[in-house]
């Protein structure tokens, strides 16, 4: 259930509010170089920005407790620590038996007897820190088969970016604070974020991430789709709604001869447009990888949404307080990279050899 | 890689061009009974329509060669067969060293040595069939937790259907050849396939699929989200190329106080609105399950089309003959409601204990 | 439930008194060469040898449905069928209600409504024929590695063969209908089985097997560990009692001294014994790998045994007539080198990698 | 590779000579109470015996970090540490180029680049107490379906108890050192290990594994029958090099009218004998299922023993100081009661709903 991969595998634990959240990454082939400084960079990016991120501030660093020796993995399960230093439950008590609309708190009540829901608790994007600290190995592997894995911030709220991006340009994403592609677009993120922040709201957005180099015929076939297993990975990122490749939802209402990624000769086979995003039959077609992810908006705000107190059954009114991102998409940008990355070295491993 | 499912588990297996095509059931509770008529219902809705589906007609006669006893299952895994009766691959020679647009062919002639095109191969769409007759048995079982599921074409190239559409309107799509939800949109969505077809092209389209009576919590947790699971299993399907969850990607221009469902009282915590689609932090929130899946158009047209030929690494041109759907919406509804029964059926084995 | 493998699985289905049996491969590299003449020589192996083997006499066909084209495989699903032509059920309806002793009946009949008891039903010895099908695809695939698999009949009821044996007698088994590793131990062990079918009775025994080619350090860690998986496939054939790598149950007698196998140089590093069988630490040591397999008679006997009537729960005694091995040994030893080679096959494609 | 089950599953980490090892244990239904008590009371068999154990002693304390509050588990992963306290690798320098013989490491040096073989390291002992803490956890869930698991010292060396055991002799062992099932053998068994101890050498011996309280029919079919599962989990504990169900190996050398349990009516069916360890089919058979497992004596002995020098490929003499157990069987014990134990819990989840 916390779990991703086949061959080289990734457990998740730990919980918003505990003393750490972490991961195992089990079957890392030994003796692989992985870089803390890479590491620390990629965590980085993942931290709160000043103005548009919480409040919170964990600093975030990755206490590599077993499988890698000065810098060297040793074929051992690679676990991680991230300790969880900032916790502030106080504003918590209130919530206990009233379920916070569009969050988990409803199911996870019902479903699950002494359920903790202080924090977002096992489902809190806390747990989303190790995800990206596995994630920077899984670069770190495919980096040296030459794939490369960037994303950025393709939208915020109505805000949206309208060129045609490559991964160069997903790169560059890193320079600003909400990981648009540019600066112009990264202050009008910025504002619109702000404007809802002020307003006790909240706004979605959706990121894009490219991957380039995977050679052609990569991947699986019906289920083990490079489609299908990164679309539940993706999926299993706290706030996604919504995954598609290429053009994806705007190819069903075109024709065959327009959508149709035709081929031609250019020192080998190349396609010439990439609408399906690289993947065709399950499989890389030599294009770069397109993934589209929508995310909604925090549902933690501070505006008054109407709710049920379990605990009398009875209509009720509640209004998170808590320290929220009032956007998650420039942060989640990271963690789409990172669930990319652990999908694609797990591939990896098993293309290598069928 | 042809499997689903941890505890009742599917694989599938065949090609368009054998003798058959087939799948295995295992861990179908003993005892079980399962309704052949229901069965060859939900196979003929996936039968090819006149006039908008290919000419390929297969009678698709399901064989129970185990695992099901005068309509009883009997705990050993059923094992089932659908003849491939209407071959035809003298359309196909043509290809053997053409990659076919949108198709699988390029990846397919480059990872697998010996790779036969004719037909799709194993990526055929042909392989639904078993998918679909699986699904039945998913689908009457989740039937008997009072779960049900059903689909119904949402758009056809640029027809929409604009309404707001409950399991009814659904389940009403039987009547109509397009699996539109009334017979004006049937009509319009007809004109528009058979427009494409007349023209050598083809169109896509999207399907939404709808499940109701999931009890609050029912799901898992990240990666085994019910969004992550779900969004697998259909991604397996040929030619999906989005999907999405409630508003899904119309969430990423939201506001939190518009996106959350607010919860009132009503004889029970009910969700006001369902903008989540049902699924809240991986799992049902009590509300219908709402999933939209989009499609691209068949990429199998007459139109010319520029390709290279492998086997002399030049430039040409192709037009594909053979006989297919000018539009899989249609026939896919069928197939989506059978993967999601799959999922939800292995689903509820694990739910029942946790 | 049926399956073994992470990246090359194996999936099996039927039942011994349905049309047919067989099985799935998956992910067997494609362009392999696959032999015919060597599946069918495996085949034989597993065989009934005359007069001391069932009179049930099957001709054991193999067919290669999909995934083997012209004898290369094509990278999809191997789907292989063997067919059921001598099939009797006429002794088998005495025992719809009574439970025969050592057998899976009452288990079975207690747990699936509608139970099958004819023939073993899903847990007849039947079932090993598709076993052995892909244990041979398995075995040609490892011998292109240089990785040779064998096995032989260590004992026969009191018939023991007290040799040191290596992989070239178990090979040379091959030529005597019980396998065992000389004519005259052919002679006792033929004598012993006859000697227990004249009386109504049957026979237990061992099979040895034994694995050469493989690197140092090929295997898992922890319940992964090779003799780990081994175990749990050679306990899936019916009636396996108990399994031991290298001096076994033998070593718990012994003292640290004695056991451990100590190294030499001899033109690289090399172990002077081989009391561990091969497999240290749940990896290969380099040795051969010599695992020993228990098989308990075979429960079906004509003596009279007590059972009890389950539909008026009365004691009662039950002679089983049907025709069944007098002494499954000589068989299985095709069925232990089987699933031998489908696990090893299966964990050199993980190794590969790592 | 370090986990174990499909529905309540069970992730080891850690290593030797590192800070803590621990496991994390998914699945646990929320809401159930575990007592800590029971898990203390559980790993102080686990601990060494004065006189007959290492020296080296960690208290062995177990850390919950998340899953369980207040001794109620909350449906999060269960995360539990155990440090190490008591590292001492001032012994080990000398081993780093030369492989003990009996140990993993000349497979482990030959694998992994950078392999840190001080302790055993991943494949330390030290791991085990992990494992019987998440055992601790397994046991109780089964208590509370009236499932009972309990283990003892069938022999060590050449002192082997010739006695008929129950289940209420195994639970008894508990409090002798040896866990032996009588004063008399406890004396025996423990002069046994003390002389090898004095001699700088080591001993072997069996533990013998007691289970009542399944349900007829609990358990698998095929690969995932109940002694294919059990016999995996068990080969995963270091040291283990033969597992038998019931009268086992000796078995093979029976007839079928001596082996076969016979039924008889007593107020329901009931098996007159246990040869079968009440296991027939993969299921159980309503009698108590008996597994008997062979450990090798531990491979670290400071007699001399021949290996050769890596860095310079010379033969020369080892002899292993460290601090090590002479005989491991009294405290496999508790490991063999646990493993049992996670793989009992896990096939009860997934019975309950076949």
């Amino acid at each position: 259930m916390y779990s991703l991969g086949n061959i080289m595998r990734f457990h998740l634990f730990g919980r918003s509010h505990g003393e750490h959240v972490g991961c195992i990454l089990e079957n890392v082939p030994s003796g692989t170089r992985i870089s803390a400084d890479e590491m620390r960079a990629d965590m980085e990016m993942r931290r709160p920005k000043d103005g548009i991120g919480t409040p919170r501030k964990e600093d975030d660093t990755v206490e590599i407790v077993s499988g890698i020796k000065n810098g060297i993995t040793d074929g051992s399960p690679i676990l991680m620590f991230i300790a969880n230093r900032n916790v502030d439950s106080s504003k918590y008590d209130v919530l206990a038996t009233t379920p916070r609309p569009g969050h988990a708190d409803l199911p996870a009540m019902i479903k699950w007897k002494g359920y903790d829901v202080r924090g977002g608790s096992q489902f809190s994007g806390r747990l989303t820190a190790p995800i990206v600290a596995a994630g920077s190995i899984a670069k770190q592997i495919l980096q040296s088969m030459n794939i490369k894995i960037a994303a950025f911030a393709r939208s915020v709220g109505i805000i949206s970016d309208a060129d045609a991006r490559d991964i160069n340009d997903a790169v560059a994403s890193k320079m600003y604070g909400t990981r648009a592609c540019s600066a112009e677009l990264d202050g009008l993120m910025r504002s619109e974020i702000i404007k809802a922040s002020n307003e006790g709201d909240s706004v979605g957005g959706t990121v894009e991430c490219v991957v380039t180099g995977l050679p052609i015929g990569f991947g699986g076939i019906w289920f083990d789709s490079l489609d299908a297993v990164l679309s539940r990975a993706v999926f299993g990122i706290p706030a996604v709604k919504g995954v598609e490749f290429g053009k994806g939802f705007g190819l069903s209402g075109m024709k065959g001869s327009e959508s149709n990624d035709q081929y031609c000769y250019d020192s080998g086979i190349r396609a010439i447009t990439n609408n399906m995003g690289g993947v065709v039959g399950g499989m890389s077609n030599g294009m770069p990888v397109v993934l589209r992810v929508a995310f909604k908006p925090t549902p933690s705000i501070s505006k008054e949404q109407r709710s049920v107190d379990l605990s009398v059954m009875k209509d009720t009114v509640i209004s998170v307080k808590g320290r929220h991102d009032p956007c998650i998409v420039p942060r989640a940008v990271s963690v789409v990279e990172a669930v990319t990355a652990l999908v694609l070295a797990d591939v990896s491993m098993i293309e290598r050899r069928i």
